[in-house]
């Protein structure tokens, strides 16, 4: 990426604000690992193998990052190395562990990142006995959540990307193919329209749209099936997309044209409630209840989205019992689904609450896109 | 997969192994969320999400999958739903680690698997406060070690699926694009030629070249430079490529051609080296010896290699101080890299242990390529 869209969108300064909050959560270190954790604090996008990568963030004192000697000059080419903080390279017959942990003597407790593999976790357990761990997330949620105008903008350019996909969807679903021959090029496409990871290709056909998260099988597509495309990726920004759309390869049968059309107005109504002040639940219960009405209620059986940015999934989510209200910046998934048995149908686009409203980052026309 | 091709790779039987291994290591049970250790024990290719998804093998007693509800149909009607394991459905608002908590009354030490986020073994260890945690590999590293006849076949097709990957890179490199832009080009070509996923792409070129783990940048290609291509990805089996050749856009400077032989002679010393009972530490020694008598020592600072299989980086590890026999069946990278800081270059081939020598997996020419 350009260096100036790096530092906007990982600005350097955000490495005190964590500390701050680590401190602030009365713990004794932040330990993070490559993953978005450490990403988001540093800029860093490394890449979580066998050997220790760490960013250790203490409440009190200075951040230190921990990294393999060959990981050395990757680091300091990265945005972490236009940050404060010292390097501290191991070699091949170190233990990084011992190191930390001989850093951090009187640490009570730790924040060890939420996706830091648990072989590490218990190596710092067993290298720092006395320190209690806890999830990373307990401090980083809060600052994650709320989206900057940056992560908004990344956002916006992967959802460009991802419609850009969904619209060479209909050159390339055909009867006669198979949903992993279909996926295949999807998963070419997503990487040629600018992502740099593609994380998951849902193409389910028939009585496999029926399942919320069945991805690619050998079956062979038919004329008449519903197919659910439901795809994602990384940007080389770090931000994902994610997009569902529903096909219909030639004439869809009459219930399914029924039931999609009460999808879409559900999708509608929960994008509208979408507003700072209102909680995650009612925006999940404006789809639950247009569904319901019509008669659908038991098919729509998952929560109504998921929050995204560094991941496809994290906070907030937006099913019952979150009431934790939405403001500017939040950014998720607004993704109601019918599954009635014999086919199924999800629409989703990534929706940010604004200081008035919401803005969707997919513009795919939501309507059944039949194929003729 | 052909449902006999996966039945080979991931035999049904394997379970019953992993459990008799689990109750000889005196552990309570195995807790296998989504990732390599679940795959291999039972063929279930599910996605590492913040839903809980586990397979609990007790070393006594029945082994059971516990899935989201909405999980369930794709896990039915992945290779689980052909092991006899009861699935264990929750639903949005029950807590799965209390669950499993109460089918484990009296466990005293459970194995997490290796890559189960932290915040999940955390939850665990939150729940069943009296189960001491260690790392499931304890367990899992014995069997995966030793590649089955299908696990080897599943490494070659992977091999021969990015050595076509390679055999496109000359007509990608050129000077004038940059590194970005060549490592779009192959991500794609590695989902074209036969993955399921891009694991990594690395161009590496001039001076970036002379740092391992450099991925890609907005350096553009010059002409005279030799840039390093290091690429992987995962098969739709679950194995993995990895495989490093080394180009040069235009006439290669004389001291690059001068070490470039000596590395392709100390790679091929190194798998030569490869049989039953060689240790690792001698195979690494093979190629480091080449290198130091050729006066490049101090330019070859990491190990000679890391196991592959369902992961890109697992045992053996082909390093100084690992003393542990090699058996027929164990596969690994064979990769001895230069690095004199004006540029470098690394060679590697995945290699199979059989019977009475070594398999390379990939098969491109070694020499130094040259792009006209």
């Amino acid at each position: 990426m350009n260096p100036d869209v790096t530092t906007e969108l990982y600005p350097p300064a955000r490495l005190a604000r964590v500390q701050e909050a680590t401190a602030a959560a009365g713990l004794g270190a932040l330990l993070l690992t490559p993953g978005p954790d450490l990403r988001y604090v540093s800029g860093y996008d490394a890449i979580q193998l066998e050997r220790l990568t760490c960013l250790v963030v203490p409440g009190e004192g200075d951040p230190f990052l921990v990294v393999p000697r060959l990981e050395l000059p990757a680091a300091q080419a990265s945005p972490a190395g236009a940050l404060d903080v010292e390097m501290v390279a191991w070699d091949e017959t170190d233990d990084p562990f011992a190191l930390v942990a001989h850093r951090l003597p009187d640490a009570a407790s730790v924040g060890v990142a939420d996706r830091m593999w648990a072989v590490m976790a218990l190596r710092f357990r067993d290298a720092m006995p006395d320190a209690r761990q806890v999830p990373a997330g307990r401090v980083m949620r809060g600052l994650r959540i709320r989206k900057s105008a940056a992560e908004v903008a990344a956002l916006r350019e992967a959802g460009a990307a991802i419609d850009r996909v969904h619209r060479q969807v209909p050159a390339l679903l055909k009867a006669g193919r198979t949903e992993r021959e279909v996926g295949r090029d999807i998963a070419e496409a997503i990487v040629a329209e600018g992502h740099s990871l593609v994380d998951f290709v849902i193409v389910g056909s028939g009585p496999n749209a029926a399942s919320p998260h069945h991805e690619l099988s050998d079956r062979v597509i038919q004329p008449g099936d519903p197919v659910v495309v439901d795809i994602g990726g990384t940007m080389p920004s770090g931000y994902c997309s994610d997009e569902t759309r529903n096909y219909c390869v030639g004439e869809p049968p009459d219930d399914y044209v029924a039931y999609h059309e009460v999808l879409r107005r559900a999708q509608q109504a929960a994008c509208e409630a979408v507003r700072p002040g209102t909680t995650p639940e009612a925006v999940d219960a404006a789809a639950r209840d247009v569904i319901a009405e019509a008669g659908y209620g038991e098919y729509f059986f998952h929560r109504t989205g998921h929050g995204i940015g560094l991941e496809t999934h994290e906070d907030p989510y937006i099913v019952a019992g979150n009431t934790e209200p939405l403001e500017p910046g939040m950014a998720f998934s607004v993704e109601p689904g019918i599954y009635p048995g014999e086919h199924g149908a999800r629409i989703e686009d990534i929706v940010v609450c604004t200081e008035d409203g919401h803005e969707r980052m997919n513009h795919v026309d939501r309507g059944l896109i039949v194929i003729a």
